[in-house]
């Protein structure tokens, strides 16, 4: 295991160079957080459909527990358990659109992960930034239990545990937990924990900031331990079920799955769960007593349970849903955590926006009208109240907007209109518009992976928990 | 599956050009003889040790249920269920020494099989010849059901089920079915069926052949469908305890395990069984009700029941041992079928040799004496007269010598002595004579072994079925 140390070692100090404007530390965080003696216990997977692009070289590196798909280049990084998604990467001949710019793809994009230590990290793809559309890079970055980074180039930074980088090129930042962040580019930046911000510069600016004591009791971080709080306890409490479906081969499928449908054979289905058309369920995605309608997705690190979701429902990695009624095309943000209780359900209607790392965590029964906006901590009605609009009412605001921990500068409209169109991706490249032969999405690409397995150098030597170098290409 | 169509006559073509100066076709035996249906359904298998050379580059083949180990290079072949040895190859600055010369290897040799359709074969590398040192070849080579390719380069030939070559470099071979050929170099010969050939040039020459009759209801292979009779049978039989181990991702070791000894994991291990010091148990293996005293192996595809081995024995690829009793240092050539019965058991002295493609099959209980080589069929009293002797009188002729259908020529001392020298070799080599970090064999080698696992392209393309190009290396 010396490898494995002395990779360790590495890539934390590369990552404290990065950081050390901040005066961050990341060693006393990282240090033990992953025993390297739990990074030699499990296999990495990567998916080949006929779908999608393949070229995965993997170098000297660690990779137990994740998973990758499309074109994957990995060399001296730490990947436990995390999810790596090149299945939205642009191609040679794209033209890709930023404001008035056309520019020519002109080499397949590629996702690099370099020095970097990941730890039950989502990572997809669907980069935004015109200035890297060849290298969607992952770079002296560490990123710990459940963070996104969605479409983020991401150089010299460490993010928080349930933390989200999204359309966000971020550099030399340090990303508290529970951070959600969509900024365009950002650099040598420390947010806080608990932040939510969402900014298009020149355009709007949306700003809401959790209260430190209640967030703690969700999600709390600081050296010598690994996260704690309710959001490490619900998803520990699950673990065991994802145990069973990694120690067999091939797996019986416990539901009925249309054909324009995928279940990933990854994901935990429990009893009294029902999948209707064009539905998407990613791996490490959780199901119980769920029914999903049609065109609703259950992405990755995602917990439907006790819930119905009517159809065209979006719920984003790592978002769960308890005890919950969802209208249709309701979209749930990243890292969500909406709890109703079996006499006091929660219920959103249809339209509606849950923003991403939203928690609404109610023992009475909860009701988000049609066509509504919600963010930030919502326990009751009362906090319903300072945490939701309509998005009809959103839209007007054109200056600037105060509503309890929330401060809005710019153009709703914008806002409203930004988030529809992107609702509007997702669910389109998800295959929830499919329909005979056309607008075929991941729900529809996804059906036929081959699954492969890979393995870890043995006991026996200095390269314990080193995967030997590894080239899978057409 | 169209890839995989263009493939499969792809090779028979070159198989047949090679093969054209003895008008042998190989088209009528080979056509669906495995399904390309069948080649989709299955995944491949790769080992990787602290103690083993890494070299795996795999292009345009399918490879499915097959198991890899060392520095393989597959291109543009089929390989089913084949498992494909690297465990025992020279490495660059070794001195290879064959007669007067000594000879440098001047880089690591690698298996290269191209162009070659392999049925459940099973190939290792320990090669033998001085023309080829780096490059153990496998080419235009098509072999089928339970086929050894053991040490032996092969380029353009055709091999029959439970054929066996060994340590012979063969061009433009048909080698029949259950023939067994040990001859340093051989081209353009057509060998029939149930011929066990061991000739050292100008040393000595070991010739049997088997009654047709007796041997088709044994093995029996025609084109137009699979090879039949009771070897088929018999490993069918069994096909469902092997289906068993591979549809779960860990399996507990059914059995105590010395810590110097070593148990594949794909090995079956029914009840009763018992496993000494220095034991190697390798994949594929079947063990039920076996005792394996100190220093006794088990190699691939062998089957060992309600039987006991008193130590140091080998049985060899493909051996079945079934209701007998071995003595010590006994050795159980390739595919040699051994069957007593509950009440009629087969008794094998110590130091005895069975050679290779022998079938010891009776009703009545039957002993060899200690210090006896057997060989060819043996169903009673007499016929274990006609086809055996003692080791000491063997080791006496020294010219020419008849007895049943074998014939002799040569120094009857030094065939013994060679064989000697070589069960000294197995045993020395599989690590039956490890002791306190000394004499290390394949037994403690293989204990920690990472098997990776790898998967076709699914469903939906013309590629299916065919793997990726695949590369592993340190």
């Amino acid at each position: 295991m010396k490898e494995l140390e002395k990779l360790f070692d590495r890539i934390v100090q590369r990552v404290n160079i990065n950081l050390r404007e901040l005066e961050f530390d990341v060693h006393p965080l990282m240090n033990k957080l992953v025993p390297t003696s739990q990074m030699t216990k499990f296999y990495a997977f990567y998916g080949i459909t006929p779908h999608h692009p393949l070229n995965l070289v993997f170098r000297h590196s660690n990779l137990s527990g994740s998973y990758f798909l499309g074109r994957v280049r990995v060399t001296n990084s730490l990947l436990y358990k995390s999810d790596i998604r090149g299945d939205e990467l642009k191609q040679s001949g794209d033209l890709f659109q930023y404001q008035e710019f056309n520019i020519p793809v002109d080499q397949d994009e590629e996702i690099s992960i370099e020095d970097s230590f990941l730890i039950k990290t989502l990572v997809h793809n669907y980069s935004h930034d015109p200035e890297t559309l060849e290298t969607f890079f992952i770079k002296d970055t560490v990123s710990t239990h459940y963070a996104n980074i969605h479409g983020s180039p991401s150089d010299g930074c460490f993010l928080g545990p349930f933390s989200t980088v999204d359309l966000t090129t971020i550099r030399d930042c340090v990303i508290g937990a529970y951070s959600y962040v969509q900024a365009g580019e950002i650099s040598h930046l420390e947010v806080d924990p608990g932040t939510v911000w969402v900014r298009k510069p020149g355009d709007f600016n949306f700003m809401y900031r959790y209260p430190t004591d209640l967030l703690n009791s969700y999600i709390y971080f600081v050296g010598g331990s690994p996260p704690q709080g309710i959001f490490m306890d619900f998803v520990e409490d699950r673990k065991e079920a994802f145990q069973n479906i990694y120690n067999v081969v091939n797996i019986d499928v416990p539901v009925d799955v249309p054909p324009n449908a995928s279940l990933d054979r990854f994901a935990v289905i429990k009893p009294k769960t029902s999948i209707g058309e064009n539905v998407l369920v990613a791996q490490r995605a959780f199901l119980q007593n769920a029914t999903l309608g049609k065109g609703a997705n259950a992405q990755e690190n995602c917990y439907i349970i006790n819930a119905t979701l009517e159809g065209n429902d979006i719920t984003a990695h790592g978002a769960k849903i308890i005890e919950a009624n969802l209208g249709k095309n309701v979209f749930v943000g990243f890292n969500s955590f909406l709890r109703g209780r079996p006499n006091a359900r929660l219920t959103i209607g249809a339209d509606s926006i849950i923003m991403p790392h939203t928690i609404i965590d109610s023992r009475q029964p909860l009701t988000l009208p049609p066509g509504h906006i919600a963010w930030g901590m919502i326990r009751d009605a009362r906090d319903l109240e300072f945490n939701s609009m309509s998005l009809k009412a959103f839209s007007q605001i054109n200056t600037r907007f105060c509503q309890g921990r929330m401060l809005f500068e710019g153009s709703g409209g914008s806002f409203v209109s930004a988030f529809q169109e992107r609702i509007h991706h997702i669910l389109e490249a998800n295959g929830a518009f499919y329909s005979s032969n056309n607008n075929r999405g991941h729900a529809q690409r996804n059906q036929n992976i081959s699954i492969n397995t890979l393995q870890p150098y043995p006991k026996g030597g200095d390269q314990e928990g080193l995967y030997p170098t590894i080239i899978i290409q057409p």
